[in-house]
């Protein structure tokens, strides 16, 4: 079954965001808007292929946590949905 | 009005995505599973004060379009949410 994943990155709330502050002052800057947070993390989308949802779910899980996030700074958290296979009916229609 | 916008920012389905090839590579071959593709885009959450709802979308859209997204390899999307006040009863309690 084809599955594609959604995973957020975000800096924990403890870390400093340096990138995220700056981005914060030039809005406030050049826009005149009163912001109180922004903060960037990373939004990673990934397509795979697996026998069924639990076992797509322990793979996404394995690489949030040995490829994708430092969990010394970063939480992770994901969505999984199944995509369902467009028939092949309807091309020959 | 105290809102929070959690605003995606993934490159087009056009342009080609280095970082995102290197890390499928290597979940292929450090842990043998089938990836199909990898995306990394950024996920940026704001926390902003704002009369309304619509004057808060305004607002976003408008740092979405000059200070988050490249328009030229970039799309962006978000998601706008009002955060409800916590009385102060609460705390007293």
């Amino acid at each position: 079954m084809p599955y594609k994943a959604r995973v957020y990155v975000t800096l924990r709330a403890s870390v400093l965001d340096p990138a995220g502050t700056a981005v914060q002052k030039a809005i406030q800057e050049q826009m005149n808007v009163e912001i109180q947070s922004v903060r960037i993390g990373k939004f990673i989308e990934i397509f795979l292929d697996s026998p069924d949802q639990t076992k797509a779910h322990q793979t996404i899980q394995q690489i949030c946590e040995q490829f994708l996030a430092n969990p010394v700074i970063e939480d992770f958290c994901f969505e999984l949905d199944e995509i369902p296979r467009v028939s092949n009916l309807a091309s020959q229609g």
